[in-house]
């Protein structure tokens, strides 16, 4: 499998967890000293935060349906043990309460590969103001 | 010079550009077929309007101090021919009419080396909400 098909297939494997709201799954994606820069302030996430299963379980559970997540024009550049990818993602679903979600971000990740394989150690999320 | 030390060069080359109002100088560091997520709207900049120096050059001269940038936290990782790299950047200057400006943006950057050496492919700046 090329470094594109692998990193595909992580991104891939992310989303799934997030639909089926296994947290522990979607963060083993996530390197464990990760830079975040996240939708919501602060300016940086610090990387214990970032990572903590149980803070992405309690955001996951606050979805009554959901959350769906779709890449679109997802780019992947990668050489050697680096890459990176961005993609217009559109998040949608159900809030507890019944409120409906539908929000497409801008999404730039950072990746290096260790033995272990492809891990996160970037992430950049935003919306424009 | 290492790929780490080609980068910062033209990461401080482009800083250097902004500051003197040199518009071409400072996108010439930037690939034609850019894909930018900017801090103001649209989702997805086109790559034609991000490196048209006519409009930077609008920006520019809409400073009458500065800008200044500052990178803190800069990280570079780079390996064969492509590279990223994040920081928070803080912006500072006085705008044309006196106002003053001083905002730290998360900016993320995904490069390529070509033979014409190293060339931003995707830029990624936002502030949190």
């Amino acid at each position: 499998m090329s470094a594109t098909e692998q990193i595909r297939e992580l991104l891939d494997k992310r989303i799934e967890a997030i639909r089926l709201h296994d947290a522990t799954a979607a963060n083993a994606a996530l390197d464990p000293s990760i830079v975040a820069y996240e939708v919501a302030g602060p300016l940086q996430v610090p990387a214990q935060q970032a990572t903590d299963s149980t803070a992405t379980q309690v955001w996951l559970d606050s979805f009554e349906e959901g959350p769906f997540v779709e890449m679109d024009h997802l780019s992947i550049h990668a050489d050697g043990a680096v890459a990176y990818c961005y993609s217009l993602n559109r998040l949608r679903g159900r809030a507890s309460g019944g409120r409906e979600i539908d929000v497409t971000m801008r999404v730039t990740l950072g990746l290096r590969r260790t033995q272990a394989g492809w891990a996160i150690l970037h992430g950049h999320t935003s919306l424009p103001r």
